[in-house]
């Protein structure tokens, strides 16, 4: 079970996006996507597709307090991850394998180059690399709340050695392109997370998959939820305004399995559903 | 007739990917693609969709000179550009619109919100803003071979006052960004163009289409061929290694139209085939 | 009157440098600092002279609670500023507007002349430049708590239009150094300002001396005492912990006048004391 | 013996600032700085003391083409560096190791202390840590003219893994201070530099005194002439223009020892002279 509760001020009549909603690689038992201005229902948010499965809801909202409330029960899908990946060894790569190689804002993979051959070109291509990174990562950044802010990119991350969640993931992505291996970011529900709340993790393409990567081992990749996927956080926002002024005000995220969540040595190859 | 001929030496057998031909929102009258290695022809290339009418192609080639030749006559597709938009005048908006939105590697638009408002804030909203963003890029930048390289971001250029084609796209994008106004990237061949190049503009989303901009004022928009489409210069590269060693060792680009090339004041709206 | 007190809790012995004396272009009345841990006073601190007059104290604090008391009664002094500059309009700078000129860590302005040039260039060099670049700021950039941090540099702020006072005075700065006006930092004492906290403004080297701006207006110049005066805000931090683990628990800062404070328009030429 | 000889093209009437002549930590033979505009001998230069020896010349020039020919035969003074250090090893630190504590332009420290830490915060602080900076940096970064330019910073050249000698030393520089290591920018004549130009070294602070280090390896350091100190290059620009228009048209640098180079294991104690 995933839920997420969020409360707005909406100082001016607001065109918002959400993207809040688990992706339709889920088998869906039960869903509900509540909004309402003081109380009152809204009309049921526009929902739009995005790359990966994901799910926009776009919502117009009067001034007062918007209340967003989406819960929804999820199996995993028979057909999807977890099995053997689809054996799409191809010689050359599709487009998003292609697009996930290119730098984007918050992962300049053009200026860490250098860093990335020198740290990690001596390791055979794949997946050693990108463990590799992920266990650099993992020991050479600390876990900060606070330390870096909504403008801070891989790089800073990579010299000031603080950051949280997406900023991780970021790091992770950065390294994998300098050294041309496809690597994108998903925002995620992550069962075991303490504290709750959204979470990022990154994939890697190799041997003819996205593999599942979290430098932070702050929660089993096997229970997460994919949300939103993106070249980096900018594509995975769960909240965009478009027009109008609107303010956060509260926020809460659950995010549970039924039975017991399995550990995780966070090298195990892992595909997020 | 567009064309262009690259000249490459190849160190190690490379895997790369070029991004020249014409986008398919024009009637092909003529085309070809040659490729070879040492003077011997090499295999097709694979052909690659991408968004808005870009074609990628895919191409394996051992050791040697690498010869590539494009060249292709093209007529405007009798309902594309140039006519009315689709009047799809929404009042919320499309995927396309809100990933142009999103700030990217080379258009850092959340940095410049302050610096954009401030500066243009004071205009009506649409078309009166991208206008005024064009014309002060056009006042404040000065166009300087050399000034500028791979890793110049659009509030390098601001800062500077100098850059080149793609880096005045990018301010401009930025800017519209900034001001919540959807912007995206055209690598484009440019007739008239001098000294003939690969060449780049800028289109914004307002009034239910995308907007041609050039704010380097160096050839007529109405001439200009797309070829590649995207959040900015990271989506568009000519040509992209994706295993190997590989170095460019000349380009020549051609772009001429049939009959006198068309005056432009720059302003005037325009939509880029 | 100027006073700050300051709480600290020692986690590791350290070794600190405090930058919070008066400059000695004071004439004192009363002096005092004292520095006790867990009470228990510590040997008087360890001057040492830093340029304009400028005076630091090294110390070296056991665990603890450490705390600093400094408070002073100044006259200005009759000859220092305030009458006509000591009339030293040289054509060839000394050494000190030799090194006002150059970039520094938060005030590069080697990367700002383009912009610098084309928006203030038309303006005749000197007292029309800096005016118009105080304005400027005042116009264009908010004053927002929390909005920059300590890695934020003037050309940050000039893109996001935040800042606090340490932004405002870099981002003056970084504009006359990139027009080859000479600036410099000044830590301040403030009396007026609201809410009371260490301030800072900048000063401007023409007509053969150096005039303090404060673009954020928050507090007259007239009243202001120097504390520290340098390159940017790495040259006047009021902590330095040169070894050891120390962390600020409590600040308090006053800085009165006897009499009325004068009011300000910002503009009319002041040199700072 | 060294020498340097510079030639100008002048549009406008200009004031520049030299940085060129060996500092007087060395015993001076002969010594000559003749300045000519078009062939014409102008007035001797204005000498001005900078920090640690170093001796700027400032110029005035009419239109023309302006060439400046500097040469000096010096000898090591006896009493200088080479030598044990004066054996301050006081417990506190004096202005100058304050001041190159602190984070400059091309040295941003601030951002790398994470990185640092991470990396070298295992070794014991003091000589350990310099050499392992410094033969890290050897390892890490390519030496590669045309790959920075007169922007770049220390944390580009970390990212990107190349530069030259003055991006070798401002890295050397950052890690040092970001260790909480005095560390310094040196301009200096190199004999046995090939090609021959100027070079860049960095000092680092401890057991008393300043050592030398050279992270490109390029020039044995017995044999080196300081010209000038600073915080990082922009302190040591050989060429600074008040007002006016000139342009650098060639430059040629001579360095040579009588005798024989010697070796330079570049890890061995040297103090620069």
């Amino acid at each position: 079970m995933v839920s997420c509760d969020l409360t707005f001020e909406v100082e001016e009549p607001a065109d918002i996006v959400l993207h809040i909603a688990a992706a339709n690689s889920w088998v869906v038992h039960t869903e509900r996507l509540d909004v309402a201005t003081d109380g009152k229902a809204l009309p049921a948010p526009v929902e739009l597709a995005t790359p990966h499965g994901g799910r926009l809801h776009l919502l117009r909202t009067p001034r007062g307090i918007l209340s967003v409330s989406y819960r929804a029960e999820l199996t995993a899908s028979p057909d999807s991850a977890g099995q053997p990946a689809a054996a799409i060894r191809r010689d050359l790569p599709d487009l998003a394998q292609l697009t996930y190689l290119r730098a984007s804002r918050y992962c300049p993979s053009d200026q860490a180059v250098g860093f990335a051959v020198a740290e990690f070109g001596h390791l055979p291509p794949g997946r050693a690399r990108v463990e590799a990174i992920t266990q650099w990562i993992e020991h050479r950044v600390g876990y900060v709340p606070g330390s870096s802010n909504v403008h801070s990119s891989a790089t800073d991350v990579l010299l000031t050695g603080q950051g949280v969640c997406r900023d991780f993931a970021h790091l992770g992505i950065t390294l994998c392109r300098a050294l041309q291996i496809p690597a994108r970011f998903a925002a995620v529900y992550a069962p075991g997370l303490a504290p709750m709340d959204f979470h990022a993790v990154f994939e890697a393409w190799f041997d003819g998959a996205w593999w599942t990567y979290d430098a932070t081992r702050r929660a089993p990749r096997k229970g997460m939820v994919r949300v939103a996927t993106g070249r980096d956080a900018t594509d995975t926002a769960f909240l965009n305004v478009l027009r109008g002024i609107i303010a956060l005000r509260s926020i809460e995220v659950t995010a549970t399995v039924s039975g017991v969540l399995p550990l995780d040595d966070n090298l195990a190859l892992h595909r997020l559903r």
